[in-house]
């Protein structure tokens, strides 16, 4: 195992510790391991936060700032945050609005989101939860009951952000959010497994000469394998699941051609490329896009594709200004 | 090799389809392979262009917009530019306050740069070049005589890029490139080799439990191999030949934790929580930093270090409004 790590019990603790000493606008709380604004959000508006397992940086730490989340909980590498931590995130964000957590869709973020939200209400606190199931390569799969929420959550971050920094409150804010899930469609493929530092060697085995279209962002198994295809080939094996499931046409559309985490980005460029001839042929309208790495699975090669179906509503929020580690302009 | 090409002879130019379609804000010229801004700065602004071999992305494609360059010059992988695409894309940006060049210390663009600035002065254009040999790593190297450029460019383009813009003249421009490149110093390692798309196999070995200290962004031999240290061994490897090399005390600092192309973010945060240890611990005060890919070197796993002995003028600079693919704040 090839990593720049201490040691692999370590690689949570340790790497939160960069991300505070690289972001003046955040806070790290050590021991419960969740990142903050360094300046939270004024009184009156909602708060914004999410988690996950760690291994997909720059998600969710790296979000975190003006603009997108009041704060993320950090889990183990591929694990869930627990219970403890989004109740403490949860009642340390709150400004009195209430607090929507951003959840995707794996058993484990379910099951914890689920209870730190009773636990929150318990506490006096106003909790409403989006979850992201964005993911149209399979229906069930390792660690999930329906679809896997992938890049979407990303753009859903961004778009929601704004509307909750503008002040808008919990309903609409719930609102919006589902609307963005709902309209959001993912599909990613893999040329190198992930590994695992605590488990030191490859999740899966593929062979030098074949890729797997479908994967998930832990390395779950994906639709088939197959001999690795040109740029070109790949594009519209993202493209084609994408736009049978949903119609892209007759809205302004955002794209994300996200890096797995060991994708040098002038692939991710030529990628893009081959994906955005093929939307043009099918009429679907891109009017903002991403390229580069917004949502890894540690050290895979291979990429996904997110089209979010927007509105004008979305753009104008998608605009917004945005300050954090991941996602930076208008400010 | 796991690549996503359509073919290793279409990379560069399928690449700036993408980078094309991906930034409303530049344009390229297809047939020189050049990246310019949609729209041109003011007359009576100092230009800046660069440009090398691609395969470093975001670098230097990635770093045309508002504030930075105003046209990038796209070589194939690993090999300079043409004079001929330098001459074009220098008279086509100036404004009449002449050009400067930033020019990567390699033998060839060395060599290319400084006949298109020739063939410029010839054609009435003003030219200033700054040359960037800022690798401590070793004296002389592959391609190059003197030590290799690489990450104080990324910098470099930054400052004096907000330099030009607010409108200071060619010999201004030229002294605080100068200022720049004299107080840079960068240092690398890597965890695996790059693989050129041309030649489709690593372009060096290295065993599955080494590492190389002192590499360069085409794969150059460094100082020595050794067995994979931990994160914090590796990082006193970066940090003390830089200050060994120059004194980076009694002055604000730039600090640039850089990945080669192939290393996580994860790992990325990781090693600045260590280098930021050990520059605290030797009085070396931070006060900006960029953690990320910013000049890579294809799929190379690996990072590097960058170390930049800044002022008030240069911090200022810094700080200053860009719109780029690579870098955007303060807009």
């Amino acid at each position: 195992m090839k990593k720049l790590i201490n040691s692999p019990d370590d690689v949570v603790r340790n790497a939160l510790k960069g991300v505070e000493a690289s972001d003046p606008e955040v806070r790290v709380d050590h021991d419960n391991r969740i990142v903050y604004r360094a300046q939270k959000k004024d009184q009156g508006k909602v708060a914004l936060i999410s988690g996950g397992g760690s291994g997909h940086e720059p998600m969710h730490g790296g979000y975190v700032g003006l603009g997108m989340l009041d704060a993320a909980c950090a889990g183990e590498v591929f694990t869930s945050p627990t219970p403890d931590q989004m109740l403490e995130a949860t009642t340390t964000v709150d400004g009195g609005a209430g607090v929507l957590h951003i959840v995707k869709n794996y058993t484990g973020d379910i099951m914890n989101f689920e209870m730190a939200a009773e636990m929150a209400s318990d506490a006096g606190v106003t909790v409403e939860t989006v979850i992201v199931a964005d993911d149209v390569a399979v229906q069930d799969s390792l660690y999930t009951a329906g679809r896997r929420g992938v890049g979407t959550t990303v753009l859903l971050e961004k778009v929601v952000g704004a509307a909750a920094e503008e002040g808008q409150d919990l309903a609409k804010v719930k609102e919006l959010a589902q609307r963005v899930a709902d309209n959001g469609r993912s599909m990613g493929m893999a040329l190198t497994s992930c590994t695992v530092p605590a488990a030191g060697k490859p999740t899966f085995d593929l062979p030098e000469d074949q890729m797997e279209i479908g994967i998930g962002i832990h390395g779950e198994p994906g639709r088939h394998r197959e001999p690795i295809a040109d740029a070109k080939s790949i594009a519209k094996q993202l493209v084609d699941p994408i736009l049978h499931d949903l119609d892209f046409t007759g809205a302004p559309v955002i794209a994300m051609l996200n890096g797995m985490g060991a994708t040098p980005l002038i692939e991710l460029y030529l990628m893009y490329g081959e994906v955005i001839e093929l939307l043009n042929e099918a009429g679907v309208r891109v009017e903002r896009n991403l390229v580069g790495n917004y949502i890894t699975s540690l050290d895979m090669a291979g990429c996904s594709l997110t089209l979010l179906r927007a509105d004008d509503e979305i753009i104008r929020l998608w605009d917004a200004p945005v300050r954090t580690a991941g996602l930076r302009w208008g400010l």
